[in-house]
């Protein structure tokens, strides 16, 4: 059944949702749906419910709620991704897997070796791209959510903002043989179910000493991810297929 | 210090080295290093070395053994990726994130609803383009070994193969709510150190009913990979990293 991502503000009385624009030209032209046609509409804050057409107009889609869906397919801890900007088309990838893997937010930031920087003139036209990917992504994925993306963030602002999480994990290899060493298998298992996550990595040439420092003192947690080097990519993936692997399938 | 794969054939006597053609190139033309410098050498046999350059003539460097290395880089448990035919290059990405995360082998497959077909005269500088990925991923996650490639098999070649591993997994969402279900953790919590483990992923499409038939026939395990709906090209990542996460990780 095709899915669709509503707004909350057309969610109105008596489950009723009014659907326009773009996913109006989708259901009317490109499916050619009519009235007594059924949809899945994702309700912004994570139900999704099976749905009826009940009137199409010229300008929307008039539908009404028929079944609540209570499948979980969304972690049951919120994962957030900082990632250190990286060179190329890279974040798309972080951006598209880390959809497909759970992530409930993706949190671009500036670190001392990111080589590049986005243009500030450009910003709106890459997150409108960044958006459509994640938004594509989420579907394909059957998600009830799609990530939010938030504005790049110098380090300073990262270490702000990481206040808010519970848990605070980087991924930094360097960090392996010392004794005070938390793995992340230790660290996830003392993590209780809709705390929020944040895992940072860094850019193509790691993090520097200081960065680490500072990541530190304000409550991250250094791990590893395997003993082999990944490139900053594919740490993100990992990072989630490891909690989605902890939470959702290892003690099934 | 900089790494270089060595045919065994250039390991000699009193652990002498002998290198040459494209390595000889990037030693002394590349790196410019001199007599004396230090190199890392690893055998295909999975141990490496750190080797000190001994004689440079006008066609091969030698170098001589002077430390084995014992760092353990290479996963516990032998994984092979049994990739079904996707499209465009997304093989390519299976292969280089793959062997990052530490996969032995790849073997690729034509599945039922693989929509391309691996073309016999191309195959040849396929397989080259292939090497040459895993090859430089191996040195980039500073891995013990270059996971082989396989040829291309028949479905039905895949099945008499996947006899040979002790483990055999394959993706597939649709089994997961039956009863005789195994989770992946649970499966993973029944293999031992150095047994092989055959991971089984079909192309854009998913396996057909008749494939996972016979893939059950023959001793596979249906496993999700998390409740949510993962591309082709993103489920080698996800087994890859929980196998991993699992062996490596999480009880250190």
């Amino acid at each position: 059944m095709q899915r669709y991502f509503i707004a909350a503000d057309n969610w109105k009385a008596d489950n009723h949702i009014v659907l326009s624009a773009n996913d109006y030209h989708h259901i009317t032209r490109v499916m050619r749906m009519t009235e007594g046609d059924k949809i899945i509409c994702n309700h912004p804050y994570c139900q999704a419910a099976i749905c009826v057409i009940t009137n199409i107009s010229n300008e929307q889609v008039i539908a009404a709620v028929e079944e609540w869906l209570n499948d979980s397919v969304e972690m049951p801890v919120n994962v957030t991704v900082a990632q250190g900007l990286p060179k190329g088309d890279k974040f798309d990838l972080v951006l598209q897997k880390g959809t497909e893997l759970g992530a409930s937010a993706f949190l671009p930031f500036e670190a001392k070796r990111s080589v590049v920087k986005w243009d500030s003139k450009k910003a709106k036209k890459k997150l409108e791209r960044f958006n459509k990917i994640v938004k594509e992504a989420s579907e394909q994925a059957h998600r009830n959510r799609i990530p939010s993306i938030e504005e790049v963030s110098p380090f300073q602002k990262l270490l702000e903002k990481s206040k808010a999480y519970d848990v605070k994990l980087v991924a930094y290899e360097e960090e392996t043989r010392s004794e005070q060493y938390h793995s992340l298998g230790s660290i996830l298992k003392e993590i209780d179910q809709n705390q929020s996550v944040l895992i940072c990595i860094g850019p193509e040439g790691g993090f520097t000493l200081e960065e680490i420092n500072a990541l530190k003192e304000v409550g991250f947690y250094t791990v590893r991810l395997g003993p082999r080097i990944l490139r900053t990519e594919t740490a993100a993936l990992y990072f989630l297929s490891s909690i989605s692997y902890h939470f959702e399938e290892l003690e099934w």
